[in-house]
């Protein structure tokens, strides 16, 4: 059997009752590393469960899962990912793939930043659809995602960004060696996020939003030191949220009462 | 301290493992019982946790939550709400009103259905707004949630549908009454829900869905019994996909080729 499993957001005891059960009934036990990470890291894990995890980074999540998956029809396999497993798109892939290998699967849901952002007290079914907003280059600079929460923000809906994290990139250097050198990871802070919003508002003058409109920043969201901002965008590119990781909410124009009181409390 | 937690979508074992230990210490445990359900009675939950539980109706969460949020002040008391606990606006509202009663709060996320939809196949960052359908009666039938539909449909976002359920509702006849009646719970299915849908389609001869668009019907939802169907709309008006609590999903016109690998498992 090949178990996909959710941890949930804050650390180690966020896991359910019945994934727990699993992981200490598998043979061996994955962790998902690039597309999330845990406000703690994997040894807190391994102490937690009691047995070693081997590190999946996204080379093997996405080129030699297959060699785990073949495992995972003679034995019990688990792929442990933060937040809930069907986040990310590689999952779905992988359990398409173990079918196409007649290999069983089960899926652990858990709490996703998809809908833990409601701790902000903005309501889930105002939320429009959510956006990705990824890190700048010199040369790179795409703004598609600001459309999308225009079109939110005109239908009086709340916008979700998630923020674009670096895990084990390979510099451009090394793309063409043998020996593969890595960048060291990097996770979009809310100060940054909205930095690049600003940048975007800049060169559109008719734009809905400006640098006065409200934003929610949200860092570290389930763990015991969570932080939320409901501050101006502006504000927003000056306030450090502390580590990662952050989440940055742009809400509708018009908030339903109860939002208002709720999100008063991170003014 | 008054704890809100979340408890998932399956049965007792999807608590978190954070969860149940707050459980296990809390001076009361109440159990949110209106607004979702679990697969599972709440006699299965006392069985597991070992302790008695104070089943808490909507009477109860609006009315005469102060008591409880008063007793929190100087004990431990839990609200345990299936899914997560933050996914409806009453929780919201309690949290707001501990704070003015000057009480310590805390949240323990969970797996709701805004975000394990996803195990259908159909990719979260491409829903747009989340409608409800309500039961229709005799002299009331909304519709203002198919403009929401059509609405995301038209801009190539799946919609997810919560379905309506009654718990607890008192009977007309006795509104008036000393003695309040109540109905026995109903809960709508994706056939009834389907069948709503046509019957706004029939009206609607310029509509972008008909009966022929693809819906996706899911229920009980991280269940060892989880069903999905992927059919038309015309088949979900006619689908039985046993007990309770239903979703339904009309998904986007053009879906990602991975999106639709993965819907065709449920055809």
């Amino acid at each position: 059997m090949f178990y996909l499993i959710g941890l949930g957001l804050g650390d180690a005891k966020d896991i359910t009752v019945k994934g727990l059960e699993i992981v200490k009934k598998c043979d061996k036990v994955l962790l998902e590393s690039y597309t999330s990470i845990l406000t703690v890291g994997h040894t807190v894990l391994e102490e937690f469960y009691g047995r070693p995890i081997v590190l999946a980074d996204r080379e093997l999540c996405e080129s030699f899962i297959d060699e785990f998956l073949q495992e995972a029809r003679f034995s019990d396999i688990a792929l442990l990912v933060v937040g809930d497993p069907l986040g990310a798109t590689t999952h779905s892939d992988m359990l398409l793939r173990a079918k196409q290998l007649e290999v069983k699967t089960e899926i652990i849901h858990n709490t996703s930043i998809m809908n833990a952002v409601s701790c902000c007290g903005l309501q889930l079914y105002n939320f429009g659809e959510t956006v990705s907003i990824p890190f700048w280059t010199e040369t790179w600079k795409p703004d598609s995602f600001f459309d999308k929460i225009l079109g939110n923000f005109s239908r009086n809906l709340h916008t979700l960004c998630l923020l674009d994290i670096k895990v084990k990139e390979p510099t451009e250097e090394s793309l063409t060696k043998k020996v593969r050198q890595y960048m060291p990871p990097k996770f979009m802070s809310v100060k940054e996020a909205a930095s690049q919003l600003l940048g975007i508002i800049k060169n559109r003058q008719d734009s809905d939003l400006t640098e006065d409109s409200l934003a929610v920043g949200l860092s570290r969201v389930g763990a015991q030191d969570q932080k939320i901002s409901a501050i101006s965008l502006k504000e927003m590119s000056n306030c450090d949220l502390g580590p990662p990781l952050h989440s940055l909410v742009i809400p509708a124009r018009n908030l339903h009462p109860l939002e208002v009181d709720y999100l008063n409390q991170y003014i």
